[in-house]
This record gives structure tokens, C-alpha cells and sequence, in this order.
């Protein structure tokens, strides 16, 4: 029962089957199940007579029903209609027929002569109305009033200019007045939560269930949208939010692929937890134990030294911490790249700084009206600030320190290279960043060695400090790199520094890549989930997952 | 220790610091100890010695050496030359100087005043000649010739017309005459393997270690090969089926752009094994037990469910089957779409077909040059078949089995619907096809129910059979795709059918994807590896990854 430690939700109605499927796996029948089965044969029989009557009913009703071939279950032999998308409606389209395919998020008889629809079609709605007039018959408007919320039916209809613009749809000057109406995915009736409901950002409190908002309407909770992800999918803001998580994995593979980068993929499955235990997964290989890649560092490098000079890599990345935060996942999307450089690291840093400037300006080019989108639900961060020049803002380290030093922070531990920033000190760097220079974006080069890892070149200049540097948006860090160490003495030595025993199991096909020589090269690893998350200002990493992974959640 | 299991390879020599570590382990001194300690100080004092006698006679001759500032550890100051690809030199190039960055591939000192060079880069070589002439030195002269196989080194020089072609070097009509070589990265004296043995497909038995060939030259197994990856990768043939795999990525990702579909990331940690326990790997996950998804496919139907519409992926797939061939591994690139259709599911199989000869014709435009540089190692399979007027060859599966039953294959099992076709039967359908057809890609559509998965969805016109396909590479599966059951009761009994309970764990979110409503869709997932493998006509699947795993292999 690998999911027996989840909180439990609301289990869909068992289906009759399912249930006699169940009553089959007992083995003998007991005195009290016998007398329960004679029960049950009795309701049985008193069912199939009232099920009869019903039928009579309906097929006389049906001989009277002049729109019978208007509606119901999709007819096999239907003629193939060329449908029509709800951003292609415009009004152009004005007392003209068109047919659309989308789910009912609405329907309501308001009486026996009338009915509305509200269609939904990723997340965009426009209203359709049904009323008596021949060959519409009651029964048809009593079937599309009563239609499921969230089934998927097929509508054919005059497109019309309504009296006055209709508030709740989002198409509100265009209307559908029904002719047909058929059936092609019916939902069932009762739904773990609503759509709608969805469409405004959960509570700030992750407390399970529904709340209710200011004017009492329900709002859902984040855990009840994650159980319910498919659900949670449907909205207009989720839908947006996957489209930015496409955009920003389709314009990194664009740079890379222009650079004259090779997409490479690097094994998950390894063989030993070079990158320390703690936070690794396990994983039962045959018979013995192998791990989970907790980045492709030591691949993407091996890479370098097999000489394909610039490599990028877009896969997961599994983090074994169990940290359960509002901005950590246990799997989530790496975009990693790794260069050569022929006299200085920041010839690959000029190129990492040109690529995120690239994304995050693309982003607002060409997905303007999906942030507009998701910008309603999450409007508090506001507009995302790029540099005005096109040129990323690179400040070193230090001057980072002296910055949050001179707006009054402690930063003794940090002057004295003991530890890296904090999160809040990183979150108040990236306000006076903003304030000072009116940028979201920037990066910090040169971090004192002693905060990074042991295979980080350290500064030719000054020993104390690296040819590394950590990318920031909106005050969080979303890529960290460097210059890596490509001479195996160097290598050795600074293994021995970070009090890693070059000899230790798992590092020796990394080390023998060095030994075979290696060019000097550098990289960074970038997490998708944080750009996204960062860019939009949304409150929660695990919005901008499909189906987050957390030490809590393993489904759905 | 997880590589216990690996056989041994050849250790890198264990440097002195190495060596002083590991005794530093040990608790406290033993007799014996001591005396080889005062007979180790005895031979340190000699080594002393010796060292400064080098180093005296090293400073003579440093005295008399013209060109010590031409040669040897590239100096911190030096001025940063432009330096010049392979690929751009030319017979414009003749007479001119310029620098490239490039391996050792072999150096030797021909005599006092006469060293040879061949330089490589990414698998291209070119020969360099130094000779005694002011201000060259005799002491430049042996550096040069004495380099270590593999060196990363950076050579400046004048491009000559050499007198007689150069057979040993791809570019065999230019030669460097060098005027300064300065050591970018140095590679150990001993390597495990030379690259230029590996340039040589690897002979067909498994053995270990190295073979030699008709003429005598050693050819390195494929386990020595793959044991040194990093080496092998940076053989020409390494390197273009590397492109190869680029290429087939790039182009699958930019018809499911070009299309409207959307880059999705689907969870590889799943809360049950859903897809048959036997083929998953089992991962520790916190307090709790976890899986690694074997394909994408219910997490890409459960995104068609949430509207998404349109969608592909690319990401690892991971299969625990114990299975020891040349087409088998356990971790591989998976390539998968899903997307919903209106009328018939042959308008998703019409677009995979245009997909797949999208990128295959694609791959022989874009890659020429590289498949060129393959089929020098690889002949034997051929240019790939692609049919004549750009159109996917479509059979039904019961199209092949008359072919091969009038081919005299015994195909009584196929006819009753007991089973799919062997791996034998496959292949030679493929013969029988490329005969017929005249192409080395083609499609069977219409898999009988009996042999396909639970959420395949039946022929209407014959229940029999199924709206399933599979699409071949020279008589090899690398697709398998199929209509979806978009209806939760239907896929209910689809279940029981196939001796599954719906109620089992792990079902429960993907069941209710459905209930909550599902519009038709249908999709496939190709494997990377085989695509490469079948089109490129390679013998091994090992040879499309870069750091293969398979049962028996979790390193490098």
C-alpha cells in the first residue's frame, strides 16, 4: 500500500459491477448472506418492473419527440462536422451555424420551454441557450438543462449578438442558440470539486477541503486541487501556466540547438551516491543497489572530456530531502548545458546571462496573453522587470554583501566566507537590487569557495573565492554554475579540500576523464519549475508541476 | 559497493599522494611498518637527489633553449589567439598561420631535428611537422614529439601543402609546419584504450579486452569500449551517431511544436506499479516505497483528460527486465505524444506517420555528412529505404501475416489471435516488405485486441481486432501506439477482461480522469535508442547512448 500514509478523499461511486465483483471474491456463502441474497433478489425484481415502466414511459414519450435525432449519445453514422474553436468565434461569425466540441460547465433548465449552457473549452466560456421551437422539443431542453457539469458533448448552433454582454462568460458578445446538442464524454454527476471553483488561487492556508471567499463562494484548497489534478488542469489559469512551462523548455532547446549545442541524455540510474548520500534515492537494481541522478554534473562533464564541446540536457532531477516547502519538489525539471571556452569562463557566462535574457524576454513577447491570464489569479508580484538594456546586471558577490551590509543586515558570517546567503537575505538582495537597478533579473558572480561544490574552479586571482556564479529572479536562485576544475591534480586537491576521498567508490570513471584530458569548460543547471514559478510570482512551485512529487505526494 | 558486481578494469596508476592518504588510514605503526618507513625516507632522500640533479641539468639546457616561450605549459599571459576549426581549414588556408585547440592522437620524434604531430578534433585529424630551425630548439623538438597520447594542446603554425597526401589524416592535402605548442590539458602516459583502435566497429563476440584484426591491428571489444566511454566517445563514429541522436530529438520536437502540441514533464516517481510489478524498479521513498514509470502513457492520457489537447515528451524510461541483448536496456530516451482527435483515430496515426517521415527524410538532408562518416564503420545494413512519394506505408497486421504465411512462415498462432509476431517473423516481414515495397519504414495498423493493452480501445466494425498500430524500421518495432478508451465503463470492462481489477491500487486517478469526462484521443511513444539504432543500421543499441545501462552495467 504505497499510498496508505496519504491523506484519504472522497472515493468515486462504486459502480454496481465493481460491487458484485467484490461479493465474488467471498467463498462460501453464510445463513445471513443467504438471507441477504433473497433480499436483494426480491429489490432486484421490484427494480427490473420499475425499470420497465420507466422504459415504457420514455419510448412513448420518445414517439412524441419531434427533436429525437437532435441530441443524446453521438450518433455513429453522424456526418463529420469541420468544428469551430472558441478563439476562432469573432463576429464575423453573426447568424451563422457553427459547431464546437467542449465541456458543459453550466447547465440549467429555467423552464420547460428553456435551458442554458455555459461551454468551456480550456478554460475560455461562451453561453448557449436552447428554447422550444419546432423541431426543439421539451424533452430535448429538459435533456441539455439536466447535461452532467464536465461532460464533453458536441453542440451545433447560430452564433448570435446577445441582448447585453453576458459577465460570466469570457466570449460575452457571442452566444450559441442550440440546434443539436450530443453527447461524447459524459461525466458523472458527482464531481469531487468544480472547475470553477478552481479558477480562483487557493488559500493562503493549506487546511484540506473547501473554504469559502468573501462572498461566500467556495474556494478549494491546494491539496484538494493537487488530488484532483485533472481537474485542477481544466482551468483557464492552469492551462496558461503549462503553456509558460512549455514556452520556457522550447526557447532554451532553441538557443542551445542555435549555439550549435547537442541534446544529450545522461543515465538517472547510477551506480554509485557520488553527490552524497542523504539526499539520494534508492532503487532495488536487480541485485544490487543503484541511485537516482541528483543532477547530470558529472555526466555532462564526461561529456566535455569525450569532446562534444557543448552539450545541453533537459530531464529530471530527483532530490531526496525532505524538505516540504512551498519551493521544493523531490523530482522536477532540470535544463542543464555545459560549453567549452577557449580563454576566460566568462565567454560561458556572457552565453548563460544572453540565454536567460533571451527566455524571460520571448516569454513576454510571445505568451503576452497567457501571463495576462494567470496574472488575474496571481496579480501580487506584477509584471516580471527585465534590464532595459537587454544586457543582464552581473555583480560580484561581494558587492552582494556590501549591498544587504549597507541596508543595515548581518552579514559577519558571510564576510568571513562561512555560509553562502540565506533565502531571506537572498529575497532582500533581489528588493534592493530591484530598487537600485529595476531589474528582477540578475546574477552574482565569484562566490566564495568555500560555499560551493569541490569541482568548482577556484579564482586564479584570489584563491579565496570561485569562477562561480548563481542566476537570481525576483531575489530566488534559479541556475547555479561555474567554471569547473579540468586538470586532475586540481581535481584531486580539492577533493581533499571538501574532505572527499578521491579513491571513494563512484568517482572513478569521473577522475579517469580527467586523466584523459579535458578542455576547460563551464555550465549551470537551471530548474524549469522555479523559472516558471518565479517569472509568473506564483505562490506555490507545485502549481507549476503537472503532478508534483514532495515527501508527502506521490499522486495522483 | 554497488559496481561490485562489474568485472574489474584496469586501474589508473595510484599517484604518491593517493598512496600517502591511504596509509595516513591506518591506526598505528607495526614493526614492519617502521622499517619499510626508515627504507621508504632512504629511497625519498635518493629520489631528492636525483630530482635536483634533473633540475640543474634542465636549467642548462633551459639556458641554451631558443624557444623556451614557444613551447610547453601554456602561459597565463599569453595574448588569446582566434583559433580555427578543422572543419574551416581550406586551400585558402595555405601559407597562412593559424592556431587550432586539439588531442594529441599520436606523436613521434622521427630524430634530433624532426618531430611528427597528428592532432584530432571530434574524430578529424590533421598532421603537424616541427623542425629544427631557428628559433625552433631541439629541446621543442622532443617535447613535441614526446606529448602524451590524448593531450589537449593548443599549436600554432603555417598551414603547408603537404608533398604527398597525407593517408593517416582526414585532412590529408594540409599540414601544420608548427611554430609554437603549449599544453592546454595532459593526459596520463597509460591510457585503458587508444582511440584510434576504437575507431573500428567492435568485433561481434563479447570477449574481453582486445582482438587484433586481419592485419594484426588490435579492435577493442565493445565492453572495453563502453568500460571507457569518455575515450570512445571521442572517436568520429562516436561522435556522429551522437549528432544522430541530436538530430532525431531536434526534429521530433520540432514537428510536435510546429503542430500545436505541448512539451510536458510526467512524473518518473509513481505511487504504485500500475503497469505489472515484474518490469518496474522499486525505489526507497522516504518512509514508503516508490516506482519508476515505465512509459508516460497513463500520465499523458490523464493531461489529455485535463484538456491539454495536444501534448509530447521527452524523458527517460526505465524497464526492469533482465533481459541480455544487443536491443535491450534498462534506461532509455522515450519520444511520446498523445492527442485528441474528432472524428477517427487515422487522423493521429496520419500524423505520426508524417511525423516519423518528417524525421527520417529530414535526417538524411540535415545529416548527410554524418551518416556518411557511420556507414564507413557500419556498411553492412545500408542507406535507410524511405518510400518513394513521401507517404507512410500503411498494411493491416493481418496484411502481414498473409505475406508472411505466402512466404511459408508458419503463422497459425498469429491467425488465431494467440499471439503477436516473434522477433524472427518481424524481421523477416521487413525483408518481404523492403522487396515488395521498396521501403525500410512502414506501419501495421490494426493489432488484434488479444495482443494489446487493457486501455486499447476495440475496432468498432470488429472486436476482434483493435485501433492499435505498431510502426517498423527494417523489420524492428520502434513505435507502438493505439485509440485510447475514452469511456469509463468500457474501459472498466477492458480491465476485467484482461484479468486486471479496476479497484486495484494505483488505478484510482487515472479511472477518475475518465469519469470526470475524456474526449477521444489517441497517441504513441517511440524509443530514441531504436530509431538511431534501426536507421543507422547499428548492431548494438549500447553504441545510441551515451552511458548505456543494462542489467549487468551501471557505470561509467
Amino acid at each position: 500500500m504505497a499510498d496508505s500514509e496519504l491523506p484519504t478523499r472522497p472515493k468515486p461511486e462504486e459502480t454496481p459491477a465493481a460491487a458484485a465483483a467484490e461479493g465474488a471474491e467471498t467463498k462460501g456463502p453464510s445463513k445471513s448472506a443467504l438471507k441477504k441474497a433473497a433480499k436483494d433478489k426480491a429489490k432486484a425484481e421490484k427494480a427490473a418492473v420499475r425499470a420497465a415502466q420507466e422504459k415504457a414511459q420514455a419510448a412513448a414519450a420518445d414517439a412524441n419527440d419531434t427533436a429525437k435525432h437532435l441530441y443524446g449519445q453521438m450518433p455513429e453514422s453522424e456526418d463529420v462536422l469541420p468544428t469551430t474553436r472558441f478563439t476562432q468565434i469573432g463576429d464575423d461569425q453573426y447568424e451563422k451555424e457553427i459547431t464546437v466540441v467542449a465541456r458543459v460547465d453550466n447547465a440549467r433548465v429555467q423552464s420547460a420551454k428553456l435551458a442554458f449552457l455555459m461551454l468551456r473549452q480550456q478554460g475560455q466560456k461562451i453561453q448557449c441557450v436552447i428554447a422550444a421551437a419546432e423541431p426543439i422539443s421539451r424533452q430535448m431542453i429538459k435533456y441539455t438543462g439536466g447535461l452532467n457539469v464536465n461532460s464533453i458533448v458536441q453542440v451545433t448552433g447560430i452564433v448570435k449578438k446577445p441582448q447585453t454582454p453576458i459577465a460570466s462568460a469570457t466570449l460575452s458578445n457571442h452566444e450559441i442558440h442550440i440546434q443539436k446538442v450530443y453527447m461524447i464524454s459524459e461525466a458523472a454527476q458527482q464531481l469531487p470539486m468544480q472547475v470553477k471553483d478552481a479558477e480562483k488561487p487557493p488559500p493562503e492556508t493549506s487546511e484540506e477541503g473547501f473554504q469559502t471567499d468573501a462572498d461566500g463562494a467556495p474556494i478549494v484548497t491546494l491539496k484538494t486541487r493537487l488530488d484532483n489534478r485533472v481537474l485542477d488542469l481544466q482551468t483557464e489559469t492552469s492551462q496558461a501556466i503549462t503553456w509558460i512551462s512549455h514556452g520556457v523548455t522550447e526557447l532554451f532547446a532553441e538557443y542551445m540547438i542555435k549555439s550549435g549545442s547537442r541534446w544529450i541524455f545522461t543515465p538517472k540510474l547510477v551506480g554509485a551516491a557520488t553527490e552524497g548520500g542523504s539526499g539520494v534515492f534508492e532503487v532495488k537494481y536487480f541485485k544490487r543497489n543503484a541511485y537516482l541522478a541528483q543532477s547530470p554534473q558529472l555526466y555532462k562533464q564526461m561529456c566535455i572530456a569525450g569532446d562534444m564541446e557543448n552539450v545541453f540536457e533537459v530531464a529530471p532531477v530527483f532530490r531526496a530531502e525532505d524538505s516540504n516547502t512551498h519551493r521544493h519538489l523531490t523530482e522536477f525539471t532540470g535544463l542543464d548545458f555545459e560549453k567549452t571556452f577557449h580563454a576566460h569562463y566568462h565567454e560561458v557566462l556572457g552565453f548563460a546571462e544572453n540565454l536567460l535574457v533571451f527566455i524571460l524576454s520571448q516569454l513576454k513577447e510571445r505568451y503576452a496573453d497567457k501571463i495576462a491570464i494567470i496574472q488575474k489569479s496571481y496579480p501580487k508580484a506584477g509584471d516580471f522587470k527585465l534590464p532595459k538594456d537587454g544586457k543582464a546586471l552581473r555583480l560580484n558577490y561581494m558587492d552582494g554583501v556590501a549591498l544587504l551590509k549597507a541596508d543595515g543586515v548581518d552579514v559577519s558570517e558571510q564576510e568571513r566566507f562561512e555560509n553562502d546567503f540565506s533565502t531571506a537575505m537572498e529575497k532582500r538582495l533581489g528588493q534592493i537590487i530591484r530598487e537600485k537597478y529595476d531589474t528582477d533579473f540578475y546574477v552574482l558572480d565569484k562566490f566564495p569557495m568555500a560555499v560551493r561544490p569541490f569541482y568548482t574552479k577556484a579564482c586564479p586571482q584570489d584563491s579565496r573565492f570561485s569562477n562561480s556564479y548563481d542566476f537570481f529572479m525576483r531575489g530566488e536562485e534559479i541556475m547555479s554554475g561555474a567554471q569547473r576544475i579540468n586538470d586532475i591534480k586540481e581535481l584531486e586537491a580539492s577533493m581533499r579540500a571538501k574532505g572527499l576521498e578521491p579513491n571513494q567508490e563512484g568517482f572513478e570513471d569521473y577522475l579517469n576523464a580527467f586523466r584523459q584530458g579535458c578542455p576547460p569548460h563551464a555550465g549551470g543547471g537551471l530548474g524549469l519549475n522555479r523559472i516558471v514559478m518565479f517569472f509568473l510570482g506564483l505562490p506555490n512551485v507545485r502549481l507549476t508541476s503537472l503532478f508534483p512529487r514532495d515527501p508527502q505526494r506521490l499522486r495522483p
